[in-house]
């Protein structure tokens, strides 16, 4: 049997996973995948995934590949693992791609999706993917604050686990940066081609903060070129951060 | 201290309870508020709710209504029964009505919605809010059917527990009947001041069957007519319902 490679698309609630990858002791989604994998397959896989999502957080465009020599016809692949998969994860489209498909490296714009509720009063449904914020922020500096991230910055200052003086490593380019105000619901929507780690919930909370009053929006420039995380807002909780979709 | 009386809007997730009303031996929303209202006010206070939803149906805006004579001011009322409140119910609103106020009996109308995903593949993250209907459906089929409800009937075909000839009381009438169609999400609208037990679903589950070529879509008022439960359609599972809000 030729091997073929297949890329996955996969929605997932990250509420009761200890993230996306494989740890010892602690459920992961990228484990719960892969037992779905050698359920149907009878084969024992290794998937590759795209974005290292952390505890909690959200996907409702993963991408994850792997190698495989079963002969489960494509078009019903991704109906036949979700019947093997646990039910806050979900395979929402499945395709062949050659053979040195990568997904982190072939990746050419990701969006993720920040979900904050301004607002005195939670609310129950939505409780696992929004970020309740009781205290009235400045929606309007949020806004203009979240275009100065746009560009090609050294994001040193939004990123934890990443040294300063790494030189080139820590540049990363945004090609979108918006806060959607719709009531209120306020979601920070933000592109690019790859981030540094825990870097949107580190703008997120920065957002917050500036709502706040804490950052006028005309000192983010200077947050970033500080390149330290101390000189940056709060980290936002992961429930509200969801990996909405990678293009390649 | 003079007592008042407060009419409460809620927002609940039923996935993890036994339906609205209190019952012996199992977790209820009725039971969960009453317990936060007692240690919210220091009163055993008894609620009244405006619907009886079942055991893993959903509210965006239930109604309930109680005396208290305890002080706490209006404005924040809702903000801090929301602290003593289990994270899947929260009070969304909180405002004083006339002594005779009942909420079952002042609705003037109420919309619920019933939502299934028409897709092969299902999804993770809405889960428990979405019934997954596989099989490709005839959603136009469906989007008649919906309208034939529209209007007063005896709606006897459509509820679990009621009997036939009980002269005018399963006479409703349906002031919308409406499918909304975005892509494979399907929502199903209905408004009107009353409706009978069960009968939401009911008539959810007979628009899948129309859909599924069971039934013509002309075929609702015969069923209608009937005032036969067995005539009509299955019923649809209780996690697709939602009790939207509820005019006075």
């Amino acid at each position: 049997m030729e091997s073929r490679r297949i890329k996955l698309t996969l929605e997932y609630d990250g509420t009761n996973y200890a993230g996306w990858q494989v740890q010892t002791n602690a459920p992961t989604v990228q484990a719960a995948v892969e037992a779905a994998l050698a359920r149907l397959t009878g084969e024992s896989l290794r998937i590759q995934g795209a974005s290292r999502t952390d505890s909690g957080v959200h996907a409702r465009g993963q991408v994850a590949a792997f190698n495989t020599t079963c002969n489960i016809p494509l078009a019903v692949f991704a109906e036949a693992l979700n019947t093997r998969l646990p039910a806050d994860i979900a395979a929402v489209g499945a395709e062949e791609v050659p053979a040195e498909f990568d997904p982190r490296r072939r990746a050419v714009r990701k969006q993720y999706n920040y979900v904050i509720r301004n607002s005195p009063l939670r609310r129950a449904l939505d409780r696992h993917q929004v970020w309740t914020i009781r205290r009235r922020l400045d929606r309007e500096a949020m806004r203009r604050a979240a275009e100065f991230f746009l560009g090609t910055h050294d994001f040193t200052s939004f990123s934890n686990g990443e040294c300063a003086d790494r030189g080139e490593a820590n540049v990363r380019t945004i090609d979108r940066s918006e806060l959607l105000i719709d009531g209120d619901l306020l979601t920070y929507v933000v592109e690019g081609r790859s981030f540094l780690y825990n870097m949107v919930r580190a703008i997120a909370g920065t957002l917050v903060d500036v709502g706040a009053g804490r950052f006028a929006p005309e000192a983010i420039p200077d947050l970033i070129a500080r390149r330290d995380r101390q000189a940056a807002g709060q980290g936002a909780p992961p429930h509200g951060l969801c990996l909405m979709w990678i293009k390649y």
